[in-house]
């Protein structure tokens, strides 16, 4: 795994304006390290979830549990584990799951996301799922300290180093590599073939490459920024796995530009929300490289029809550039497996320049606190 | 069951300025007629789902399948399966369950929603959940000669005659009528008592009068939107069975008054959304009437805090009241198991009552068809 140096000490913002920047741009790092030691040249290292790995035989099921981007995180895990693993996955925000009475099936693994590992929602979820008869819990978690990490049985550190952005950039995108790593470790005890775990892994080896690719899109996306920010709302869409990417773009948009973004699985578009596709709602299209593809530029017709802008993220094979209305930004192409996690960066990127723009205060948007330690 | 006969034909208008206000005015009328014949004084009556109920007492797994308004009501079925039943239920778009790998549990029951019973999305769904190894297939539908009710081996029509308003009212309020007979059926296998069956079904006979309640309410809110008319955005917070009420508020909103209305689980606000609250980003919040009423206040204050203006709908027993920023209605005070129905009038009424004052053509949105049967 080749690992990009910048040479920045955790807590300094080195040549940067904002942490959140520096953070950003610390991403193959991070997935680096989040990776080092957990994969081999072809194979999952299951000593990574301690030394009794014997729990990753047993699971039948999966309930995923965690708040905001944590959440996005876990939702992209369930296409991953009922794809490659073929188990059930169910995946809830915490502050919904404590206050339930949830069923349980027998050997469901309970897993829980938090940078902070102190999230009091996700703590409450975990605290009263160890009463449920889970047949374990795990913990994906950034600090090896945290209670999250203290209460849980077993633990996948993402080693993203503090993240001090409110706006969680490094984090969620280990988080997906934590996650990623540990669907192919469930889907390896159930039937997924030697040669499909090889291919994973290798492309788990390309990942910090290709965030670095995505990151040379900056000096483009910043112009696309300048386009962007005197909107007011946005609409985001993606399917599959892009449709959580799509999720957590809105969420940083939010979070730090206070633009309405809000994301939607693409074919729900004609559900409701295509009647507020206007010229002052633009449309922010996760592109993934599939059999999807056909669909989406369906999709992205009936907007453009309707007088909508268009914001396209997609690798060039798609062939979708520049056009009336559409503004392209190249994403590299991948691996579908990768795509989420590569898809990401662009909208980290353009949030981050929508607010510079904006003058936000980038790293302490008004009204949040980076660790939600209280109901 | 009482039935309040307003003597309209079914593709009248009657005394009626839209079709949409005529069917939400038709509900009372149209939940009785859903309840008709399933439920005794005391019990609900399996032969409602044909003359071989014998799949109820199979059953360890629900997967609900649908887009749009009916997604929602889905939504809130999940809620009372898992609690009622003990059961896992899972819950997905139809867009999206029919692109990717599913893991389907032993014992499943597959449950598709569509009022028109022609949605290309969910028809295409259910004809891949049939390779899939299902226990059975059950739609709940509006139109008995559907395609989606002929590919289904059981069927529960909701009943609620004809709906022309592309904003769907009736329909969502009959669904969640016959998902609330559904669930009971399915819970009294699983060891619902006979007195809690009682309770339930003596709820929901009272249902058709808590919602004609519920309308009274109308002259009130025609006031409120006019107060709301001018927003562009707005935020509905919900918690439990309320955030899928809340989704299906905020659609209505997007589809006549071309509001950009975002729901969101009242536990994730402090994780990202409370961002955008402002004076210019109102907050909807429908308070349940239990156990968490205080985290909702909680929500609520920290909203106050920030100069966003609140709509409340809630009970009178909750002690909420209009005051400065608070503006309040008042919704029947109901057993909990009804409060997502009963908590839907008065946002199909805010909708309604907003696109009249915009001037939106409330029949007819802008950009929708009334079913979405291609994709």
């Amino acid at each position: 795994i080749s690992v990009f140096n910048h040479n920045i000490d955790a807590t300094d913002k080195g040549e940067f304006r904002h942490y959140m920047m520096k953070e950003i741009y610390e991403q193959p790092n991070v997935i680096s390290a989040c990776l080092e030691g957990r994969i081999s040249e072809t194979k999952v290292l299951t000593s990574c979830f301690g030394a009794d790995s014997a729990f990753l035989k047993e699971i039948e099921n999966v309930h995923i549990v965690a708040c905001g981007t944590s959440y996005h995180a876990g939702m992209v895990a369930k296409y991953w584990i009922e794809d490659l693993a073929g188990l059930p996955c169910s995946v809830e925000v915490a502050s919904e799951y404590r206050y339930r009475k949830v069923a349980v099936p027998k050997k469901t693994l309970f897993l829980t996301l938090s940078q902070s590992g102190e999230t009091a929602d996700t703590l409450a979820a975990l605290r009263m799922a160890k009463e449920l008869g889970y047949l374990t819990t795990l913990a994906i978690c950034n600090v090896p300290s945290s209670t999250l990490v203290r209460e849980s049985a077993l633990t996948l550190l993402t080693n993203a180093g503090p993240e001090i952005g409110v706006a969680s950039t490094k984090a969620f995108t280990t988080q997906l590599t934590a996650l990623l790593i540990t669907s192919v470790a469930i889907a390896v005890e159930n039937g997924l073939s030697v040669e499909k775990e090889k291919e994973l892994v290798q492309a788990m080896r390309s990942l910090p490459a290709y965030v670095n690719d995505a990151l040379l899109e900056d000096a483009h996306i910043k112009q696309v920024a300048d386009r962007f920010a005197n909107k007011h709302n946005a609409l985001f869409l993606g399917r599959g796995t892009m449709f959580p990417i799509a999720l957590e773009g809105s969420l940083k948009l939010k979070e730090i530009s206070y633009i309405h973004a809000e994301a939607y699985p693409a074919g729900e578009l004609k559900h409701g929300p295509l009647a507020l596709v206007d010229e002052n709602m633009p449309i922010i299209a996760l592109v993934p490289h599939n059999d999807m593809l056909d669909k989406l530029k369906s999709n992205l017709q009936e907007v453009a029809a309707r007088g909508g802008e268009l914001y396209v993220f997609a690798d060039k094979d798609t062939e979708l550039h520049n056009e009336d209305n559409i503004i392209f930004t190249e994403v590299p192409k991948v691996d579908s497996i990768l795509e989420p996690i590569v898809h990401t960066i662009p909208l980290q990127l353009l949030s981050y320049h929508v607010a510079v723009v904006k003058g936000t205060d980038v790293d302490q948007p008004r009204n949040l606190a980076k660790s939600v330690t209280v109901e």
